[in-house]
Order: structure tokens, then sequence, then C-alpha cells
């Protein structure tokens, strides 16, 4: 930290730094610049969050085009911060004129719980006579009671005690010893907390009780495998090196890589944020995406029993992505050749914080990229593909996720999402039944169906800001078996329906279509198929909101109601449950629904500058396997180029083996590629 | 070849070589002496297949559960051979008695097409008068037709000429130099190949005429790249290293690897074979599945102008993905430490033939298998996963098609295939409209929608052979918003669908349920959950057959109709469109239809010995950046153990980074796992 501090100063003074790029996070010193100029303005205040406020688009797209001849965009700070006495302010400070340009008290909103208030807590908790007691009829004596945890939650929405009160909700759990997993000893009573008050306000208690599970620990520290008889020895080391270095260059957080240009922002609600994606086709510099991210996610679970409704977290909404996000480890998180960037954030009392390597930068080998023989006489191609990676990883509590922006050099963006950590459990008695609402994962304890929604946002720039959005469906073609028009049957299109409203645009999965969506530029035709250029999202894992309509979930998690929503872009537009989550109610719904709702549902959206907004994710019915820590599941999205190009962009990747019908007949042995053979890494396999 | 000969023969007269694996495919020694017996007894035939008859089930059973004290399985071998005017054979040689046991003639079939039958179809056709003719007419002189080339398929089903005559379609291209991209000058019209008299008896030529193509060739060779602009020379190496060798053991063609047990066969038809994969559960050797393959696959064109209803490719069916395998290079088409296996075949004349690495087998870095971290005191765990990859690859005329067979340390068996190679392609004139059953690609060429519909053929064995089949959707709870029961609306749970008989199974995908299928042992109850073991089939690729319900690919691909098919196992069902495909009507379906009709659609499969059949796949708008070859496009299937073991399997993979909450409060810096510390490859990794 001092150490950091010192780095700060010394880009301070150095006059020869360059000024950050106007999408680069703040830095410390910005931020703790930014906390400055409030605390003189407005005195003592908790801060939730400082941020950058993004340059609006019009000026960024300006100063894109021709920074040498626009006025760069303004450094600013979105802030966030709590006054005594509860008030929340929103504010935004001017960092090059290092004045306050917007300061205003926001009521009725609650803004997202930080680590530093979830942390708090578990010891208030323990303190609590309440909490003993209700400890004590389930069988923990009071002078254990640091063997009791919570789990803070946010409290979602509780109608008995609205938006006005600060609170959590604290999922309690026990240790028999410290380092025994919590999660097998759910306690079934749920305290209420009030973060300005620091108080336990009320507890739930169901009518059936549950004493303290008997079961013994079900743990996976290193202790207990060597206990249960070791780890395994038979897996061999798998090396992988860079010799040479990596593929990429990185230009303070704008990356190069096979054609790709990204500049890599992150905050501490969405965690990565990647802006201004552009591709280089042949010296045409395309651009591609204005900004990606994961833009909000619910976890809604599905018991019925109160107070169960409440468990519905929006991990990024509500804590933050950023926040959450883990300090990465070489060979642990990420294997080869990586780079890190850190992230800086702001402390509640409002000094700059840094999470080291909260950012892995890296590639990777991506197995065949292309390949044919020619039957007839076995001349043949083979090139392999590599990747690159942008990942962070971010702990909710019990859950891990794991988010990989996945760059592949045939102008594809993937986004792959990886679950592991813990199932979050309850308490049940032996022999409950659990009426299909949860599965008993281990003796007395009870892990409750629940979905994983994410939202993607997809601020498109497809060859240009002005895109369109399509629905594509693999429909059959017309004509009966046997009319002239289809003989046999075996005709079949891409039926596209165009989006022109948001109302229009408010779709659902598919599966017996394989409905995907296109990002189309409708000024711009493809020269061989004549079919505008365009970016397809296929996306296969879409399960609806499962909450019902008009239900807690649903009104909370407006974007959830469908897999796609499409709005006309609004500099204010990014959050889609809202700018302030927490304790929302719902009436009316935050967000995409509300700015719908505003925007007027039969607006246009053809052809303008529009943001697709995409909810994916899976429903998670747990078994014992998932238990005591769960084996990382993935889940993928695609963003891919159709129309795009005028033919393969990967033929100049060099291949690993290339022989033509004319070099096979001449008896050359060798592969004819000299660049292939000064780049293929081939030599460093090893033949068993 | 003389080597692999004098291989064999070594291995038969050493007296200390272990008889074969009663699974493992047949010997080149064995293929020999099977042809050498039928000729005898025969005389002169064209052999079309010889392969492993596999034990009948029952007895291989007996023969795993004690092999000591059970009659070993007899070697067989399963023949089919063309006689002097196109009689077609079906025979069983038994090779320890060294006797037929079966040849029968099998009147109105047709086996598949060889490598050997492609092969020739374009020799002739370049000197056939009226292909020479329809050449001219295109603009093709006389002298040039040493360019003019054809991909022969087999014809499908063309109901001019039925089934008797031995045919083959012949799709035309030109090739202006010998390494130029035939698929840039497709030739509008259709020879048809009679492979008995081996002349062209029909040529089909469409209405309208199109000449050959202009455009200038759009190749991928190295030549070509080098004149664009050459390679790209910015990809650093990734090298990929095993310094002390892999993690399994081969023994044979049974691999061990991770608690796993699989023995690998190979066929001429189906490739790879999995069969009697285990697991082994802290020392109880749990059987998972006694047979996997992909059985079946079909690629519908989606063009109903005559004749392309007949490009309907079976390519296992009517090719053999075993026939049409590559042989396999490193670090071309797996990277790292390998074993290979080869595959033998037989050819025409009879004698046996092998394809050397016909079979990859390695290891890859899965990535994160699991991680925690406690937010209170960041003690954390974090385990890097190993997966196991068994691949071949197969080139069908245009496409390749690469399979791999992955297991995962967690139990999950994962399917996943790649496809690349080029797109077929036809004529079309400047201007022509699509009719959107195809796409310009590049001037001149139109390449047709069509899908990829594989069948995966699951035969069970989830902890013993009674399995059940259930279907399972994610549904919403009983009770509306507001009532006792449901009163948030965020009720919901697994619906499981036990299917009692094959009708009820015949099943189709539901993204809107997130619907996957179980495939359990309802004798076993997992003693925590108290459901039954089982092994789900999670696949989110699962279009539906887009050819209409009784036209002809629906006729003749009756596995296709739907998502899955359960069928009772019977030794001879194998290949769900029959065991000679080429050229059946469909009428009747062959294969699963039948099958299921013979047996009885309300026959019981509950609690039984059975197959489950799996049709997934993609279908294929294609675009201009899928030319002139098309980069790599994968699809997954998942098979995942749920409520199969009592926790994660995977606690004792050393963790690559482990400290409790005790070792954060006592500051132990270091992981405290010694043995994931000898295991780390960690050291080797690189930081920028």
């Amino acid at each position: 930290m001092v150490l950091d501090r010192l780095q700060q100063l010394t880009m301070q003074v150095s006059a020869s730094a360059p000024p950050p790029h106007p999408l680069d996070p703040l830095t410390t010193t910005e931020i703790d610049t930014a906390v400055g100029i409030i605390r003189k303005e407005h005195g003592k205040l908790n801060f939730n969050g400082v941020t950058l406020y993004e340059p609006r688009k019009d000026q960024m797209m300006a100063w894109l085009a021709n920074p040498d001849g626009t006025t760069r965009p303004t450094r600013a700070a979105d802030i966030v911060a709590i006054a005594p006495g509860g008030k929340i302010y929103d504010g935004i400070v001017d960092l090059d004129a290092k004045k306050i340009i917007q300061w205003k008290h926001t009521p009725g909103v609650q803004p997202l719980i930080t680590m530093e208030d979830l942390q708090e807590v578990e010891h208030i908790v323990r303190k609590d006579p309440k909490v003993i007691e209700q400890c004590g009829i389930l069988g923990i004596p009071p002078q254990d009671m640091d063997k009791v945890y919570c789990d803070p939650w946010t409290i979602g929405y509780d109608e008995r005690f609205g938006t006005d009160i600060r609170l959590q909700q604290a999922l309690m759990y026990y240790r028999p010893h410290v380092d025994d997993s919590q999660y097998t000893y759910p306690l079934d009573f749920c305290p209420i907390y009030n973060a300005e008050t620091k108080q336990i306000i009320h507890i739930d208690i169901p009518p059936v009780r549950r004493p303290l599970n008997k079961a013994p620990p079900n743990n996976y520290h290193v202790e207990s495998v060597e206990k249960e008889g070791g780890y395994r020895t038979d897996l061999k080391p798998i090396h992988i090196t860079q010799p040479e270095g990596v593929s990429f260059n990185v230009n303070g957080r704008s990356i190069d890589w096979q054609n790709w240009n990204i500049h890599v922002g992150f905050n501490y609600r969405e965690g990565l944020v990647l802006n201004n994606i552009t591709y280089n086709d042949k010296g045409n510099v395309r651009p591609v995406f204005y900004r990606l991210s994961l833009a909000e996610m619910v976890v809604p679970y599905g018991n019925p029993e109160h107070p169960h409704q409440r468990k519905h977290a929006f991990d990024l909404g509500e804590y933050g992505g950023g926040y959450m996000t883990n300090s990465l480890s070489l060979g642990c998180d990420c294997k080869g050749a990586i780079h890190y960037m850190d992230a800086a954030f702001v402390n509640r009392a409002g000094a700059s914080t840094i999470v080291k390597n909260a950012i892995c930068i890296h590639e990777e080998d991506a197995g065949i990229l292309y390949k044919h023989t020619d039957f007839r006489d076995e001349s043949m191609i083979v090139t392999r593909g590599r990747k690159l990676i942008l990942s962070h990883i971010f702990t909710a509590a019990n859950y891990e996720y794991c988010v990989y922006w996945i760059f592949h050099q045939d102008g594809t963006v993937q986004l792959d999402i990886k679950l592991t950590g813990i199932l979050n459990t309850y308490a049940m008695n032996p022999g409950e039944d659990t009426h299909g609402w949860g599965t008993e994962v281990y003796p007395g304890v009870n892990a409750h169906n629940h979905q994983h929604l994410f939202c993607l946002r997809v601020d498109a720039n497809v060859d240009g800001p002005h895109n369109t959005v399509f629905q594509v469906d693999a429909t059959r073609g017309p004509g009966e078996v046997g009319s002239a028009e289809n003989k046999y049957g075996n005709a079949f299109y891409a039926k596209k329906t165009k989006f022109t409203t948001p109302l229009e645009a408010m779709s659902d999965y598919d599966g017996s279509t394989s409905r995907t969506w296109e990002i189309a530029n409708t000024n711009k035709l493809n020269p061989y198929s004549k079919k505008p250029v365009s970016y397809k999202l296929v996306s296969r894992e879409v399960p609806g909101l499962l909450p019902k309509e008009g239900g807690l979930v649903w009104k909370r998690a407006g974007f959830a109601r469908h897999a796609v929503h499409v709005t006309k872009y609004s500099d204010d537009q990014v959050h889609p449950a809202g700018r302030h989550v927490p304790q929302t109610s719902g009436e009316p719904s935050q967000g995409l629904p509300q700015w719908i709702e505003q925007a007027g549902p039969n607006s246009s959206i053809d052809n303008t500058d529009v943001v697709l907004w995409h909810t994916f994710g899976l429903t998670h019915f747990p078994t014992p396997e998932d238990y005591p820590i769960m084996p990382a599941e993935p889940m993928t999205v695609l963003l891919r180029p159709r129309n795009f190009f005028t033919r393969n962009p990967v033929l100049d990747v060099p291949p690993s083996y290339a022989r033509t019908p004319s070099q096979v007949a001449a008896g050359a042995a060798a592969c004819g590629c000299s660049n292939s053979k000064k780049n293929s890494p081939d030599g460093s396999s090893v033949l068993v």
C-alpha cells in the first residue's frame, strides 16, 4: 500500500506521464482527489463508490475519430456516498477542473452493500442477545458464539421494512472448528441487520425448528483430505511456457492482439468492461463493439417458504462484481505467460485501495483453427488457433464466478463463465421432505434450487454506431411434401425478423428454431452475400426466469423477463436493474422496463445506436457431487461475425502443416510454409 | 506396410503374446485370416468391410464380471462383401474356430461407399463423352478435362433408380490450376455413376444453366497467402510439455486415468468406440457406460431445387467415419505428450490396411477445477483440473469432423465435435436469387443451408445394466403469486418424467425448460439425496430435423426425428439408420423406427438394459467468413454424474494453493499441501 502511494506520487510529479485514456479506470490518485474535493465541500461521509464517470458517448466517439483535433473528454468521478443519518448522495466531480459538477440527495434508494458493510455484521450478530437465544434453542451454548458465522446478504426486498432503512439479512451458520466448512451447519433462523444503527432489528424464525446438524464435518481442506487417504499422486505436471513472450502488446490499458484492439476497463460494479473493440481487417480498422460488460445478474432461489424468497442476490448491482474480485495467482488461476492489471477502489472512509492482479490477460492454444485434407491425394492444411483471455474472478459469499472474455483470431468474441465455490445451504431435519425445492446434499444440509441469470450488455458498434437487431430462426420452407416448390420436403432457411421497436425486441429463446440474434449494420452490405455486415449472438444456455410474472423477483429483475431486450443508446442506461439495486420493491421495476417505458415501447430502434441486453445462465438443481465445494460448471456465449468479412479472416495464421496437390505429386516431403516453421511451437512437443 | 506385416508375424509366432481383449478391434492378421477363410469358401469377392463382430453383451458382461471363471468370448469378424454381379453378402467368421458361422445374401441393400469406391469415379467422369459435352456447354474445352474434378457422394435415394443399382452422384467442380480450390468453380450438372458397370448412367441438368465461374481463385494454400501479403509474424510460440510423461496408463487398448478406465475400440463405421467405461469411486469400481459411440449422422441440405434434395449425407452409415479417418500429426492435430493408436481396415481386394495414428490420446490442463475464497479472511483453495482427450478426425469429402471424447476428473464425459473443412458449394449466375436456400459466399459460389445432425449412442450401465431414463424440466411451482403456497411466486423444481415405453421416450428438446435427460439406476439411491444414481445428458445444440415429416430425409433418417429415443438393448441394434444405409428409400424407415415398431412402441423400457439415442448438432447458414475454408465451429454434449457420488469426487486432486482460516490467522505464508507442491507445474509458468 505504501509502495502504491509512492508510485502514484511519482507518477504525479513526472511531467512526462501520459494522460490516462479517457476510458481508463480512475487511478488511486484520482480517487483520492475526488474524495478530497467532495470532503472539502460536504464534510464527513461514508463512501460507497468512487469510479470513472465515463465520457459521454458522443464526445468519446468524436475524440476516438480525431484525437488530435477534438477536445479530450474530461476525467470525472462518479460518486456514491452516505451521509450521517443514512442520506444517499450521488455526485460527479470534474477531475480536470477539480470541481463538483453534480451533488444531489437521492431519497428512497439504497446503494450497494460493500465488503466493509458485509464484514461488520458477523461481529454484531454474535453479540446480539436474541441471536444468542436462538442459537441456544438450536443447541449452541452462549460460550460457543465465536463458532457462529453469518453470510450477510442484501435483504432483497422485504415489504415489512421497505427501502428507507438500510438492511442486510444474516444467513446463519456454525463451525465446530474454525477450519470446518460452515455450510454443513446452517442455522434455521435469519436475523435482519440495520446498517445505520448497527443493530439486529428482527429475527425470522421458522415455524418448525431445526436443531444444529449432528453430522460430522464435510470439508475440503488439506488436512481433511490427508486424513481421508491423502491426495492422488498420479497427476504428472503439464508445463505451458512462452519462451519468446506473449503475442499481445499492452499500451496502457489498450491491448493489441491478432488484429484486435481492446481497451480494458474495470469498475467496482461490473468488474471487467471492454471498450472500443476494433478488428483490423487488412488495414481497415473496423469498430465492432463500443462497450461490452456483464451488467447485472440475479440468482433467484426456488423455495417458496418464507423467508427464502428473499434469496435472490443481484451480485453485481447489490454487491459489485469489482468489489468482490479476487487477487489472482500465477499457476493457480491462470497458467502460462500472464499480464496482470490491478483494480483501484475507494473504501468507506474515503481512501483509495488496490486489489493487485485483479485482471488476468493471457493466451492459450485453441486447438485446430481449420483443417482440410483432399481425399484424392492427402494434400492437406492444418492450422492451430490461439485465443486471448481477459479474466477476473469474484467471490459472492458462497459462490465463485470466474469470468473469461475470450477473443478468437477469427473475429469471435466468447464470454465464458465458470461457476464454482459452495452451494448456499439451509438446515433440514432428519427425514424432512424437501418438497422438491432443494436437495439433501449431505445429512442435514438442504441446497435449494436456484438460477444464475446474467445480463450481458452489448453496446454494439458493428461497422459504425447505427445498428439494427434481427431475430433469426431456422425455419422450414413453405410447401407441403410433394408440392412443386418443396417436393421432398427438405427446404429450410434463416427467417429474419427485424426489431423495429423495444416492444418487438423483447424476445425469448427458442431452442426449436436454434434462435440467434444478429446485430447488423444495414447500411453496409457484404459485397458477396449482399447481406448486412453483422455480429450474431449465439447463446444456448438461456433458461427463462422461473419466478412467476408479478412476483417479487419478476418485479425486481425486469431485465431477466426476456432473453433479449434492445434499447436505443442512452449514456445513463448501464445498469439494467437500476443504479441503486438493494431494497428496490420492483414497483415500478427499475432499469430496463423503466427505460423502455420512458422511451416508448414503440419508439424506433431501427438503424440507430442500439444496446442489446442478453439474459442467459443456468438453472441449478443441486446434487451431492456439488458438495462440499462445487466442481466448476462452465457456460458460454458467443458473438460471431456473420457476413462481416469477405472471407475467412485467419488464412494468414501460419499453418502447422501444409502441402498442396502439386507438392504431393512432386513428392515434396515437408510443410511448404517457412513462416509457419519459424513460428511453429511443435518442436517442444514430446512424443511418448 | 511391410514393417507392419513383420510386426504382426512376430506377434503371431510369439507364444507369450497375450490374447486380444474381446473388444479390441481386429488386428491386420485377424482381418487377413477372416478374408482367407471366406475366400477359400466363396472365391473372388470385393470386400466392403471386415471388422470385429462384437461379443454378445450377455457373454461379455459375464466375462467382465469373472474373466478367469468364464469362457472368453470368441473372436469373430463381421464381414460385408460384394460378389460379382453386385450381390451383397453379410457374413460372420469365427476366428478362434476358423470357420464361417454365417454367410447370407442380403438382397435389396447397398453397403457403404468406401474410399476406393469414391476414388474411381473422377477418372471415369473425365472420360465420359456426355460429361465432356456438358463441360463444353459451361465453357470447359475437352482438352481441359484433367481440370475437372468431382466429389462423389452416395446418391441418397433417387426414386428413378431405386436401390438395386449401386450408385454415386458426382458433384462436379473445376480447378484452373491443380492447387486451386475447386469449390470456387462448381459445375451445375450432376452425373450419376453406376459402380457395378463403372459408367455414367444419367446426368441431371438444371433448367437454367450456369456457365463456369469467372471469378479469380479463392485459395488458402501457402503460395496464395504469401502472394496476398504473407503470414502474420506476431504469434509467439506456446510450448506444452510433460517432462515426467503422461498421467495415464495404456494397457493394450485399456486406459487408466484419474479413476477412469476406458477400453478404446475403433471400427470403420463409427470410428472411435468407447467400451466398458468405469469410474473407481474410492476403491469401488462402478460401471458407467457399456459402450459410447457416434453411431450415425445426417447432413440434410435445405435447397428444394432438384436434385439437391439428394444432398443429405449419412457420413457414418454411407461412407464410414473410420474409413475416412485422418492419420494425425504431433503439433498439428494435438499438442503435448501424445499416445497414438492405429486403425486396421480391409481394402476392396481383401488385404488388410493400416491408418497410422488414427486415434490421439492426450491430456490437457482444464483450467480451474474448483475454487473458493472466504471473504472474511481470504482463506482460500484453488485447484486446477485436467482432462483426458481421445480424438479422431475424419474427412467427409469437403468437410472435416474432429471428434473429441473428453473425460473430466469429476466424472463428466464430454463429447466435443469441431466442424471445419470446406463448404459444399454450387454454381450460381451473377445476380441470381438464392431464394434464401443458400448464401453467395464468393462471386458465383452458392453455399446451401444445411444441418449437421449427429446421433450419439449411449449404451448405459449406470451402476449396473438396469437403467431408466427420465426427462427433466425446470418447472414453475404451483400456486399463483399471492397464494399461501407460492406467495412471492419464486417456487420452482425439477419435474421428472419417467419414460416407461419407447413411445413415451421419443422426446424433443425444450430450451424453455432447460430440458435434460437422466439415465438413472432406480435400484440404487444416493444415500444423501435419496435420488437414484444417474448420469444426466446436458445438450444445448439440439435443432429439430428441418426436413419435413413424410419427406425424403425424414423417412431415411428416422433417428433424427427426435432429440432422444430410448430402446431396450439388443445386440444387433447399433446403427440407427440401419446396417446398410446407401439408397434406402425410408419406406419403411430403417433402424430406430423399425426396432421400436418391432419391439412394440408400448413395450417396457423401465428398469432394464436400455440404450439412449441422442440426436444433436447444428444448422448452418453459410456466410463469406466460412469460405474458402471454415474456421472450426465447436459443439458440446455433456454426460454428467448427478446423485451418483456422495460428494465432489475431486477433493483429492492436489490444490495449487490452499490456506485455511487457522493458517491465515497464524500468518502461515504458503500452501499447506505438500502433494500439490510436488505436482505443481507452476514453476514453469513465466511471468511477463
